[in-house]
């Protein structure tokens, strides 16, 4: 397989896909609501998700896609190589604020994250990856990701989780934001993803992800040796929804064992 | 008053030194701890205090300074015109991220916001207004708010004030953080607000901040409409640290009434 090749097929699709969509900036987006006001869905979604499937299916007939918009196929493994598609991650920033929103590509080998793109489109920042030779925003490498301590670390969570809900018991998750640095929420798990690996943040903590909102991110955090699991420590299978817990090497662990009782919960 | 000139002064001094920040990226940061590990302060913030401050005694020796690193007066008043300025709000993020940091300035006269400045660095976003005479982001003018409803709104406060905590009953909030469309923390008080004046976000929320944090944006947000108390919805004295609630119109009165019960807690 020449995975160099599609990688440099994909670096230059994420890019012209990314020129689209700021262009399209000066028409009026048409928004359609899904099944309710926080699942917003755009006409620029969806043309984003076709251009990628019509470039793939055209390029790499044997290839198959799983994509947030639906428009790819439904695979129920991840056999062969795999296209994980989110052409929009943070459509409810992209709309409110045409800003904090990545296009996310992972290419997945039988469930193993080869390449990972994610387009952070407004400030034109390309987080990219190939297993095995480093990662990258634009044309600057990333160094790698080392052990810190919780309480110097800034942590990505969003408010949601420490209040009751219905994922996860929040008295978990309460010392360990009062134990850090500080936090943030930024709206958007795939740049939330690389700023782990970019080391903006330490740690990133989503309850419900779809395997299109990771793919591409975690091939890029991994390649810096940041640690990518749900928050029962347990690995991502790429096809179901998930919980997710990103971070660096030890910082992980610690978080994982003290403040997540190592998932028994 | 010559305030065209004060604001022309103000405007090429934040641009100026913007610039001596951008290059200071290269050299190894010299970092201080304050009092404690989420008070850090470098040799950055200081020169970028001094810097202003000798322009301002230069210039306008007859303006009182009040800025965060305590280089400039200790006025026990507003009477006559006042700079407040922090030379990177967002210290943290300074540090952490080299990014999402802002120099904020406010210039005020008896007490009343007159000038208010608030540069994002980094991406070269410079948010600026004169009382009365609109506001910008660079050259481009920030339409008027007009009201959204909570459901319809974003957020920005930090997960902390939905914890159990000293400054106010958390269960006040929690329904606020349900009942809104999203969350965000951006870790800056001063961009939290200009982002309230682009849009970006429709209110913010924080309970522990300092004139020099809020003082620019207010002059910003106001100029748009928006609306700027304390959490039990009186006036800021930009003497004084306060709680913040910044909203569009309408959206301040609904939090203010319906979730913060007018301020009788």
């Amino acid at each position: 397989m020449d995975w160099e090749q599609i990688y440099s097929h994909a670096f230059q699709w994420v890019k012209e896909a990314g020129e689209k969509i700021r262009l399209s900036f000066d028409k009026t987006l048409n928004i359609q609501t899904k099944s309710n006001p926080n699942d917003l869905v755009t006409n620029i979604d969806k043309e984003t998700e076709q251009f990628f499937i019509s470039k793939i299916r055209e390029t790499y007939p044997g290839h198959k896609i799983l994509g947030e918009e639906g428009f790819g196929d439904k695979p129920e493994n991840l056999n062969g190589i795999v296209w994980l598609i989110d052409p929009i991650d943070g459509t409810m920033n992209f709309i409110h604020q045409q800003r904090n929103f990545a296009i996310s590509i992972g290419v997945y080998e039988n469930g193993v994250g080869k390449i990972g793109l994610v387009y952070d489109v407004v400030h034109d920042e390309l987080y990219h990856a190939v297993k095995g030779s480093g990662a990258y925003i634009n044309d600057k490498p990333i160094p790698v990701l080392h052990p810190r301590k919780v309480n110097e670390s800034i942590i990505a969570l969003n408010a949601t989780w420490v209040m009751e809900n219905r994922r996860i018991d929040h008295n978990l998750l309460i010392p360990l934001v009062r134990e850090a640095r500080g936090t943030r929420s930024y709206g958007t798990a795939a740049l939330e993803m690389v700023f782990v690996a970019a080391g903006r943040i330490d740690a990133y903590i989503s309850m419900r992800l779809s395997p299109w909102d990771f793919a591409g991110g975690a091939v890029i955090v991994e390649e810096l040796g940041g640690i990518v699991t749900n928050l029962r420590g347990e690995k991502l299978d790429f096809l179901s929804n998930d919980s997710l817990l990103v971070a660096r090497p030890g910082l992980h662990e610690t978080i994982l064992q003290e403040y997540l009782k190592c998932g028994k919960w």
